[in-house]
């Protein structure tokens, strides 16, 4: 296994600056400094600091050249061994931030602090960057595990409501993946908020890396489950624009519905998922709002589920099913029968 | 220790489509296509071909963006795993398509042909690749060992003399920094000619990677050895233009003097370097040419000296000497002290 983990340090507050290293390029995302007291005044007094926008816009390959004149303008006089990298905010900057470390004199240290549950959870973890190229996202980038990711909790714990249901959705899709005990506990969850996330990160990170561990780069193809209601998921979230949560929500409960159509997941297994108080939550979305009504939708459809980086071949798709809570399998689909497949849960609803 | 070499290929002919991958995009210097017959004919039926001019402004991150997309574009409908990228070219070309693998699609199968004696004996090898950010050379890159390396006598043999002087500094250089046996066959050769630099290249090659083994990602600073020679050399081929060949050439002397000098060098061994006839060759260059003759040069000469991504801190530099054939040592040194030993040197050859 070539996998190297980033050390994690969970905590109530900000790191002293001596844990992070020698000389610290602080990448963050400014809203923080409007956002979050604590941040502000952590980051006062450092010298070398470079504030971001969060957003797509951010990872656009055609505004790379510009921030990396920039910081390499701000780290000129900084020996490269002593350089770390410390990126602080959600997954469009931690991407950012990531890809920058990995590439700066060939590769600097790098340390996440991510300050949204999505981040906390998910992308902070794994060793992902990416920057987008022409508007698809994630064309480029570069596997560059963190050294240390510091999961602090008054910066988490400060987040506005919606965001919860964002880093729900990647957790109640990890303790899908995981099964067991760990899935076994947040289906007796009745409450969702931030405490719970905050209660539950730790197992969620570890379930995320045993299954990056088994394939860190990508190479077997095992990896790919952690797309688990993302494949379309993410198209929803582009062609609605819905919030990132939302889209998640309901491309998780689509892929359970049509694991079930496709006889990979029991019956017994299927409601046993839905009997779990908080799958309440994956269905924020009424399908009639998302089945495509018209040629051009289906096109936008077929257009954004194949430029989707998961697509193999021109026409076919690697979706990912459930078998039960704790084994997954990913199949190739066609677009057609994704779509064909949602108009067909869209009928079943109405049927109800 | 954790590199991983590339698989040597030497061979005579253009190798076959089927040894390079499955599907392949290949990057490569667009001259070659006027000035290689066997080239031309090699590539002409290929589907996926980018292109490039050759020279720094490739690597200028400046145009990464329009390269980028051009090349997602291109191979859009290839699967990731299926990929391989293939450059031609020479030290330009490798670092910019050395690159782009590296982070396509969070990188994929990298194969190098390296059309200069430059890369074929150094560039090549090593899986350095890099780009320029403001005009100061290689700041960003990624350490990114190719799958396979293919050595073509056909079309190294092909280039013109003044390539083989490039090739000849660094044979000259690593067989230095190799000492023994390799070292004492090429302090007997007599004539430099292309059939000597395809004579020594496997052993160059070798020897190289030996020391790229030992410090593959420059963490230790045991690499930087392969700097001999470079340092001063990077400057003069900047501040004067001179061709890339003789500047190292006049590196090479000039840290021999400068070794001697400081007493790390013998004068028996440093008579031993200088009584090798290939040693001639490293006398290209008079030194009233390169010493700075004005506070502007000077200044020049400094800031030359110190945006070299060699640079540790702000006044000084680590520079590399020779303690014999086959043992080098680096030590940091000040811009002043470098200026001070041109100007010792240029008055020594003034005396004699």
């Amino acid at each position: 296994m070539n996998f190297k983990s980033s050390q994690l340090i969970f905590r109530k507050k900000w790191p002293s600056r001596s844990e992070l290293g020698d000389e610290v390029l602080f990448i963050y995302d400014r809203i923080l400094e409007k956002k979050s007291v604590g941040f502000s005044s952590w980051i006062r007094n450092s010298k070398l600091k470079y504030a971001v926008s969060a957003g797509e816009s951010l990872k656009d390959v055609r505004n790379f050249a510009d921030h990396i004149e920039k910081i390499t303008s701000l780290t000129e006089k900084t020996s490269v061994r002593k350089l770390t990298v410390c990126v602080i905010g959600g997954g469009s900057v931690g991407d950012f931030g990531g890809f920058v470390a990995s590439v700066l004199k060939r590769g600097v240290r790098l340390v996440h602090i991510p300050s949204t549950w999505l981040a906390a959870i998910d992308s902070a973890h794994g060793g992902k960057t990416a920057l987008n190229v022409s508007c698809s996202k994630n064309q480029i980038g570069t596997f560059y595990t963190a050294e240390k990711v510091f999961l602090i909790q008054d910066l988490l714990l400060d987040q506005p409501t919606e965001r919860v249901f964002e880093g729900f959705s990647e957790l109640f899709k990890i303790a899908l993946l995981q099964g067991g005990k760990f899935w076994n506990k947040i289906a007796q969850e009745k409450k969702l908020d931030a405490s719970l996330l905050w209660k539950y990160l730790p197992e969620a990170i570890k379930a995320k890396l045993k299954i990056v561990s088994k394939d860190p780069k990508e190479k077997t193809g095992y990896r790919h489950i952690l797309n688990l209601g993302h494949t379309i998921g993410h198209v929803v979230e582009s062609q609605y624009r819905l919030p990132h949560g939302i889209a998640i929500n309901y491309g998780l409960d689509f892929a359970l519905r049509w694991s079930l159509i496709k006889g990979f997941l029991t019956v017994k297994e299927y409601h046993g998922i839905q009997k779990a108080p908080l799958s309440f939550y994956l269905l924020s979305m009424s399908r009639d709002h998302l089945v495509p009504r018209s040629i051009k939708q289906v096109n936008q459809f077929k257009s954004l589920l194949l430029t989707d980086k998961k697509k193999t071949e021109a026409q076919t798709l690697r979706f990912v099913f459930l078998k039960k809570p704790g084994s997954a399998l990913v199949q190739e689909v066609t677009v057609g029968e994704v779509l064909q497949e949602m108009q067909r849960q869209f009928i079943e609803d109405g049927d109800e």
